[in-house]
């Protein structure tokens, strides 16, 4: 399998994270996206949404969309479990992510970390989004260890990949205690150095 | 099973057209977003994200998140093929409608329909994504019956649910026959009225 990604993003790094813990092999192809190498021509062959991440099977195959693929890679293992149900409130809480979380957490560190804009250029309404989505996991995992079910899923991995890097966006997750737990509780169980918030 | 949603809510009608078209029993409830129904506690104990739809299962569990939901009432049925790559192509589209398509294409109508404001008056940065989203729709139908695979699919329905009321949101679909055709053809395969684009 070979992923297209660029290694400083949360969206690609959900890829590492599922495939390292699941060992499963890849080769790594960097793509700069600030210099448009997911929008070239043999690129949107394969994918025409034109982003990363994206995997390619070893048959060419390629799919986009980073919680499809590490959806995809889980199927059998620990990290998606077998119940229906179960599946189902793990695919809430994906798509919650990439519709309430990740537009507001993630760009706004994408504002500071790659367009160099300062925490006070932020956008208000889109900080205000995004304290709102880290208020609502807070609600949510306090009292549990992880968000779905019993053990580590795909959903904590999605969640994991912007919210341990809330504070490079300019969040501070020091009023969500239960937050910062889980975040170091996910990091350990990765193997994932600590990103420091 | 209960569903909670807002009849005229793009979103809601995909769990409509899913269940209607597995002939699954539902109790719809009317939720009013206008007036904040979705934001009460009693509604907030069923699901803490606060939206419109959420299904009610008759032993009390619950499920929000309109691609989670067609996803769940789909297993198992010609909706969602038992390949799991096929699967994963599903999920793709599903989630590129919820980051690329919808936050564009139905905010926009959402401007014009709900808070009246007219066809001028749209965000042009949102209008140029909601254009860009339809001409990628444009270029995966064509040639093609149908987004994955050979017959109808959750992928469609949930793409249906918005881009045949696009116009609601002034976005006209004239230059883009294939998407045009293959909205007729899904509706007719739901049994659904021409919405009239
Ligand atoms: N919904 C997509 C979002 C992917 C995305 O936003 N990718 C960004 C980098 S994090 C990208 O490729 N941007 C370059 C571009 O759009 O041209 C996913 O979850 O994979
Ligand atoms: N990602 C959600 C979006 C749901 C959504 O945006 N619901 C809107 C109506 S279409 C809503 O409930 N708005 C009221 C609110 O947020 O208070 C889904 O696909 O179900």
């Amino acid at each position: 399998m070979k992923v297209y990604g660029d290694r400083n993003s949360g969206n690609c790094q959900k890829i590492s994270f599922t495939a390292d813990f699941l060992q499963i092999p890849y080769q790594w192809i960097d793509i700069d996206i600030t210099k448009g190498e997911s929008r070239t021509d043999a690129y949107l062959r394969k994918s025409p949404m034109g982003q990363v991440p994206m995997i390619e099977l070893d048959d060419g195959r390629c799919l986009a969309q980073s919680n499809a693929i590490i959806r995809y890679l889980a199927q059998g293992t620990s990290l998606l479990p077998d119940d229906t149900f179960t599946q189902a409130k793990i695919d809430e809480l994906l798509f919650w992510e990439q519709y309430s979380h990740e537009p507001y957490v993630a760009t706004s560190r994408y504002h500071m970390v790659y367009l160099g804009r300062s925490k006070d250029e932020r956008e208000a309404w889109r900080v205000e989004r995004g304290e709102k989505a880290l208020d609502l996991m807070q609600r949510l995992i306090k009292g549990r260890m992880w968000f779905v079910g019993d053990s580590l899923s795909v959903a904590d991995i999605a969640l994991l990949a912007y919210t341990r890097l809330a504070h490079e966006g300019g969040f501070d997750l020091n009023a969500r205690p239960d937050v910062k737990a889980w975040i170091m509780r996910a990091e350990m169980a990765l193997g994932l150095p600590p990103a420091g918030n």
